[in-house]
């Protein structure tokens, strides 16, 4: 294959992952969500610490916010890109994310996700991960409420 | 060479250009800091909106961020992990970030920062950008304090 070809296969793949990925979110099936990270992942998460280090303490995570989010789950992802070459590619996109409350009404608000990959052994892994919303520096408060 | 040591040579170059970038942000050294970035990017900073959609755009953010930290400037990285083949790379880091008070004390924070980057024609620029901090779920609030 020429290297462009190459490049667009590497495209195609990381996709394809990202695609199966957040339906494994969607679905709250922990083991093929945790099935896509390297086990020396380091993650940014939205919540709760400055990072997260390894698959295990980013797993215990994983699991932590599954409990926060019980009922159907939003989770699309939006303005997806993707930049890949041999065995290295990141992604990012904005994520549509939340749950639907007791009255049946969807409650969702938008965040940034960015993504880390490296190819080992033929196999796409998830290395780095950085998920965030912005904050107001007059209130210090996260801004839930924007929306692109 | 061969492909460890491309690997290498991409990785040492990523690492240099965020070394000048370090040092022209704390030099608030605007036309510098943007020299690093490419006409498309698009960056999710930790402040203001979901995403800086293009380096105009950016320039005018970068510009803003100036204002708020007009003293002597604190940004270092910390914990750098830089993955990168061929024309693509990506790195992650935490970095401190802050200023120097009217009584001469250091006010400084940590937050966590992801670069994804593109060789065109030779020359690596920043294509993408996610600054943040995480936020606490109970109050909202960014979480500011924290440290690694």
């Amino acid at each position: 294959m020429s290297s462009a070809a190459l490049k667009q296969t590497a495209e195609d793949e990381i996709r394809d992952l990202m695609d199966r990925w957040t339906k494994a979110v969607r679905n709250h099936d922990l083991d093929t969500i945790m099935s896509y990270y390297a086990p020396d992942v380091v993650s940014y998460d939205a919540i709760v610490k400055l990072q997260f280090k390894g698959i295990d303490e980013y797993r215990k995570h994983w699991e932590y916010c599954m409990t926060l989010c019980s009922g159907p789950m939003i989770f699309d992802v939006h303005e997806v890109k993707v930049v890949a070459d041999g065995n290295t590619a990141f992604a990012h996109f904005l994520s549509r994310c939340g749950g639907v409350d007791a009255d049946g009404k969807e409650q969702a608000g938008w965040m940034r996700g960015t993504a880390g990959y490296r190819r080992t052994n033929g196999r796409w892994q998830i290395v780095h991960e950085h998920f965030s919303a912005p904050f107001d520096m007059e209130s210090g408060k996260a801004l839930l409420g924007l929306a692109p």
